[in-house]
């Protein structure tokens, strides 16, 4: 009840803090007889690290994971699979002097009218550094994914008003995404981000941004007609992430000026399939999956920690100000990508498993 | 697994067809002893009912609710609470000549490659029919708020172009919303949405638009710090209902050129409550409840029926077109209304439950 | 949370009391294209039914089912399937004079504990009535379960000192268990346990007894490793029926006196088939499916209700007596068999949705 | 899916097999302010190790557990709490000539039947290794119930046909369970079932018995009226451990020759509080707690690990013959008492915050 699992059929659980001894996650729903060892995980965890840039956190966590279980002689077992990544590079000294004070925009005011204490060690449960759990389940999903041909891969859009012109979503490849430490595809864009970045942590400030995710080779069906909608899943999952103040698909916001006759995509039929030239529905009618590329955007605030004072109160409602010392992201973007990309891929393999599910008699129908 | 159930403590689960006997929604986790009666459904099933006005659907359906069970002398047992509105104007013939047709913007092609069956009965589970047993049970979850002095409301606030200014959303009240039938607050632009509605409706077409929906009184500390974020849980809700392309909370989309400094609400202490001064956050931090008004905004894709021929394709993969000549919504503002209320209602009422669960032994400390 | 659904992935969800509108149930995992109509339903609810013969409950209800949902075509559809029952022959007057008496072996203290009021309406949600929905899901569970050849399968095996010798519990047929108003296959006991429940009637009490339910063609590999476990499913389904105060598998408690090289089952290979000789492992070893049959036995207590006068108390704690009035069963075990059958049927229609799942990957390896 | 999960409210997900790195427990729903640290987990994972005395195995795991996360200066947290117990003594070596034989009385052959490969590791995810998790997560369970006042206690009843009468399982200690390391309170008949222990033993044999629980100051009012009666899912509780075949409440299975006259335990006060003198009703009645004790008892099958030859087959299906070289327990009972303790609490707890949930109105009514 305290919300610390995710997904039905391919369900995750985690558990950790930003400064206790580590993060988990036990995966209820892998398959058995997935290939899988540790190689497999490495990537994401990698490309969500903080240290990995000059223009990400410089906190020093190698983010090792070990598998605790679940697989056997290199393949999926089928039963529960539980991923430890310790902390390493805590310095809880950082947090020692906003013990009793509330950072703005941070959860800390709220998870202590919640929980009736004041988690300083840099957010504690409410900290970022749950994603690395995320991510280390997200790798394992999209190993699951590549089994039916699905590929999910998330970019930076747009960081302040620079932002990137992207024709066809579904044709950005992982290489283009991995060339700029910025995880835009375009590389003068790329290049014009990492500069503004640049001035904005030298002006002791933070920006915020749009990413992209795609998922391309998702059969039509995916999806349930009601509640769990692929893009009610998809939004919950991208909401959960911290940061994350808009979502949107395909046509997304410009629907609010759009008429029906030029909003609608006609369906025809393309090398024997169903499919849409245009798709403005972003890969999902009546919250299930037609075969387009999905896509969504995500709207990410500018890092609420920044190194220039602000005011704010101490839990006996003094006012005071707070200034951050620790290791902080300018841009949550480019390491956003990998975790955008993990939910996403997460939501997929549980809706594969439940379409699996339900539709096993239609065959031999 | 398929997907007809809502919520954790608060949990709806509901059944129901466009063209079938009717709907029915069983709502698990009501609190014994919360006075409520048929009245108490009324209003909120007329707010969503075809028919009401000339700007939406002509389908006539009176949409009376009975109770089925959890409720004993005008209150709330605890256990199960059941009702049942049945469909009554139904007209199947409408729908016949699209048998074997693909609507553009539907989810009948999905549906179809997941069910391996077309339920031409207009849309069948996939239409916004099933809205009205969300919308029962919102104003259950609704009565049950008032018991903790939160009130919830939604109002248009874009329809194509024309864009109602409103400076606090927490101070508009049920009887602006409810003065005009397209839902607007604000007089003089709802006139001008209503003529711009007609407009487009005599153009055979539809419009899209972007509807905001407020909570007030939530106290700080609901939601839950990792996956089940209230903005996490808010989004799914939203995005569970049909043509919601788009959800924003707070400062929205707008958070991707916004700077630390400025984007951050600085904490302020305010007849000794700590509060903010702006909420830029929306009245969440870390997905947890600060206080401050809930805000959040969705776009809604113009209705994709409409009167004007599309082209599209057969089961059979044939070239064909087709046009709507069934009652549809030329703008679905106006009855997304009440459907966004009950859904934020829905998931207020679970996480006020899940709080009440969770924080037991902090009084007690 | 208030525990009115029961199952993941063929999950039921039930609503009504023993004295309201009626009693609905909506079945949320049904495959498609499952054929069904409503005579599928019948059987299971007129055995069931009170007033079906002199040895149990006189109360008269049709128990006609409505489906409401989820068939279209003579079909399941996928998606949720509901069922309305409404009460007919409800005689709240009977129940007036207990209104502040507590029935002895009857919820009505703990119920009233928990929620705050007394539900005098013969249970309310505490009465056996509620069954009457699980009884319905379970027909539509045993006809999805037909497609994998698997049949369910109870029958009274005790009442009192009775017992049935039955030497093949997998060979029983229905036709031997309808045979007989009490619903023993073995005819010769059948007419004593007859004999016997009319003399405890006419002595104005009640008896307790054991059914026993039985599951063939269950394939091996049906049920979860850990907390899943088949056997433990199928213990909280009997479990969550009315009376039931014991459940054994198999050997059952004889285990306790029993040495392992005599109670384990050797493994042999029968037509090509991996098999036991003896069934002591009642169909299920570590939880999971052997292939074996299915063999589980509960033991029901006596009627609570009986016409005696016995000792109470009041709400106002006076000591007082009371004796039922009402039309109460002798003896619960004839009408138990459906109910074991249909919750039986229901776990294992979750099971082998949830298996087929899981094994996608199994068969292209 | 795979079904690693337990509990609604306290909801325990587990992950690890027998001879694999470890085994992990998350606990989401423990309420914030609970006083918690490793100590509180140590004792009930020693009444559970192997090695702890002669009649158990003697596999030489020290069982200390970690808590990675949950706890904070001394208090749980409120958010994910996660333990991680390390496995030591693996000897893989022991099971590497049983690789492709299928143990009678074990999971192997359904095991394999489901996931497509023999787990030869001692049984996997299969092997009792798993409660290890269960009890340390069933000590975060009986702390959190102290607060309450309730008491979880179990015993060993019966072994083989030595039994222990009892006359008041309310009144059995702790210390006294403990005072012999069979676990039976009764020191002469904990000398004969010892003294009978070692002698199946010395007969390369194992035997089976019955374990008793008793759970004291559960108030009136905790379990659900529906599928979630208490009693559902305490029986699904102690059916999920391994070697369980029978569960029964109160009189049990005696109820089958039991009349109602006789059996109904009549309401009276004392101490202005409504009660019953006798407890045949075992402390529940339509599954909701009345006060009383609750009396449960589990059947366990002998160990189906025995040194001697058993004839069994191959994966290729061949007959053969196994003899177990590995370090197995005589009798399953001292150590399963742990076991189902934790399991009890578990249950327990998580009814507590449900109904804490749920009562939230009640008393300002």
């Amino acid at each position: 009840m305290s919300g610390n699992s995710f997904g039905q059929a391919f369900r995750i659980t985690t558990a950790g803090e930003s400064h206790g001894p580590g993060n988990v996650v036990i995966i209820d729903g892998v398959p058995p007889g997935i290939p899988l060892d540790i190689d497999d995980l490495t990537p994401d965890l990698q490309r969500r690290r903080p240290g990995q840039s000059k223009i990400v956190s410089q906190r020093k966590e190698p983010d090792e994971a070990e598998i605790l279980s679940g697989v056997f002689e290199g393949k999926t077992t089928g039963t529960a699979l539980a991923i430890l990544i310790r902390n390493v590079d805590q310095r809880s000294k950082d947090y020692s002097d906003i013990k009793d004070k509330y950072r703005p925009g941070h959860a800390d005011y709220p998870f202590d009218a919640k929980y009736g204490f004041r988690d300083y060690r840099g957010g504690g449960r409410s900290s970022a550094r749950e994603t690395v759990a995320r991510v280390a389940a997200g790798a394992v999903a999209k190993k699951f994914l590549a089994s039916y041909g699905v590929q999910v891969l998330g970019y930076v859009k747009q960081i302040g008003k620079v932002i990137a012109e992207i024709e066809d979503p579904a044709s950005v490849t992982l290489e283009q995404v991995e060339s700029s430490p910025v995880r835009c595809p375009e590389p003068k864009t790329a290049a014009r981000m990492i500069e503004f970045i640049e001035a904005v942590r030298k002006e002791r400030d933070s920006i915020g941004g749009v990413a992209e995710l795609v998922a391309t080779g998702v059969p039509p069906g995916w999806g349930e007609p009601v509640f769990d909608k692929l893009k009610a899943d998809l939004g919950k999952a991208m909401f959960s992430l911290p940061a994350v103040l808009g979502v949107e698909y395909g046509a997304g916001f410009a629907v609010a000026t759009a008429r029906g006759s030029d909003n609608n995509d006609a369906f025809l039929v393309r090398q024997n399939t169903i499919t849409t030239e245009t798709n403005r529905h972003g890969g999902m009618l009546g919250g299930i999956s037609t075969g387009l590329p999905i896509v969504m955007r995500c709207a990410i605030k500018p890092t609420s920690s920044i190194p220039t004072a602000q005011p704010t109160v101490t839990r006996d409602k003094q006012p005071t100000t707070i200034a951050t010392k620790g290791r902080h992201d300018p841009c949550l973007l480019p390491r956003f990508v990998p975790m955008g990309e993990a939910m996403m891929a997460l939501v997929l393999a549980d809706h594969a498993i439940r379409q699996a599910g339900q539709s096993q008699h239609l065959g031999s129908d």
